[in-house]
């Protein structure tokens, strides 16, 4: 089975896919996520892994947005405990480290760690296991995974460097077809609304009136319709049915997929 | 009247700040988002003007963050049409051109320029006029405003590069008290929820009962409460009567503040 993801070997998704599909998946890296979502619709890859959403920094806003161009579908997901550590080149020390590099959400979530270590700058760079894979001079460290730094053949310097120790993200795993008589019990759409007062707030009660759990609403602006919104929704629902009287509110409705949840991990 | 904004003279928020309160303020210009805050913190600017959405780009995701953080008050909003140029040196032309420097999101709003012009390289940069200040050589330009040209002698390459013509800011006028004895008809909330079912439904079902027009719902991450969020929510409504109904549902509400819209622009 071959697997698509953002970044170079020991990076988040990396791992994330190896925990959901296992470790006998085929990799396929794609250096950007356009080049992901291409590698799936190419069917260069089975399956893409996405990342959408952090609990520290919030929605990857650029993957919702790729959600909307590509006509992919969601068939699972998986949250991944995000455990950021610094790592450098083999007998370095913490004291001699003049900059980190890092993806610009690591960075931001680390901050603590660099107002508690000043003399250490942080780099924005293009990812996490990408900077580790990069190391070469002894006063330069990275901020990446252990798993990198095995790869790698780092040392660790620091572990656990998130600022907030409950700092989770979760992935989107995405197919050119939907999921098929698989065990699902979690939706999610995307709509556009007809420009009236209240027109949200009817989707909203279609959930809320079944008492069905919507466990995330985003929204991103429309190309061309300034103030207008494309929302999305995620909702626990183990089947479909409810669709039809949602569709009659919305001015367009697309699934994005039906698929088995495993609860939000809190700790 | 001292007014901070983020960035540089000829500065997007720069002429928004013009447009606003007029041509006669005293600028006090920030390097960053966190620095104008403190400015208006520290009374060191009477009124700060803060970018909180474009309608190509989506929301300033910072700024939602920093308003949450920091117990100031929006008083007044102003949306600017923003309209991006091709700045280079005097005596230069488009074709000598190897790099252009700007903010990202100005880049991510000219990408068709970019792929019609493949010879010129984008390279983000910290802001537009900062860009278009910093020029030396004559391969380079930057993306920023006529403003920015005439305030730094260069020449207009290209004008109205954005690929959505219909592109605008909305930015907010934010200051330490709110606003008094003032007619307002906008009203911009956060609020937490208890974390259960149809919680956010129950807000939204008090300004749809009343048919008030819900121009705006935005979502941020709450640290430490993974899966929880907080909720921006900006309606169209003359007075502050509803706010006790809409609080019974929330964990915990905040009155942002209540203020004169202008009408969405649509051109």
């Amino acid at each position: 089975m071959k697997v698509t993801y953002q970044g170079v070997p020991g990076a988040y998704s990396d791992l994330a896919a190896k925990i959901y599909f296992g470790p006998d998946i085929q990799a396929r890296p794609a250096s950007t996520f356009d080049e992901l979502f291409q590698n799936v619709i190419s069917k260069k890859a089975d399956y893409g892994i996405v990342p959408i959403e952090n609990s520290t920094t919030g929605s990857i806003y650029q993957n919702y947005d790729l959600l909307a161009k590509h006509k992919l579908f969601i068939v699972g997901e998986i949250y991944l405990k995000i455990s950021h550590n610094l790592l450098a080149l083999p007998g370095t020390s913490i004291k001699q480290i003049k900059r980190a590099y890092s993806h610009p959400q690591a960075i931001l979530q680390c901050q603590k760690f660099f107002q508690s270590h000043p003399w250490i700058k942080a780099v924005n760079a293009e990812d996490t296991a990408g900077s580790a894979k990069d190391l070469k001079s002894p006063d330069e460290a990275a901020i990446a995974s252990t798993e990198a730094a095995k790869i790698y053949k780092l040392k660790i310097l620091a572990k656990d460097i998130q600022t907030n120790k409950h700092n989770y993200t979760r992935f989107v795993i995405i197919n050119h077809k939907p999921n098929k008589a698989v065990k699902s019990n979690k939706v999610s759409i995307m709509f556009t609304l007809p420009h009236k007062p209240g027109s949200l707030y009817s989707v909203i009660q279609i959930l809320a009136k079944d008492k069905i759990n919507m466990t995330r609403i985003e929204s991103r602006p429309i190309l061309g319709k300034p103030w207008q919104y494309l929302f999305y929704i995620d909702f626990e629902h183990p089947s479909l049915d409810i669709l039809k009287a949602i569709k009659k509110h919305c001015a367009h409705l697309r699934l994005l997929g039906h698929y088995l949840t495993k609860s939000n991990p809190q700790d």
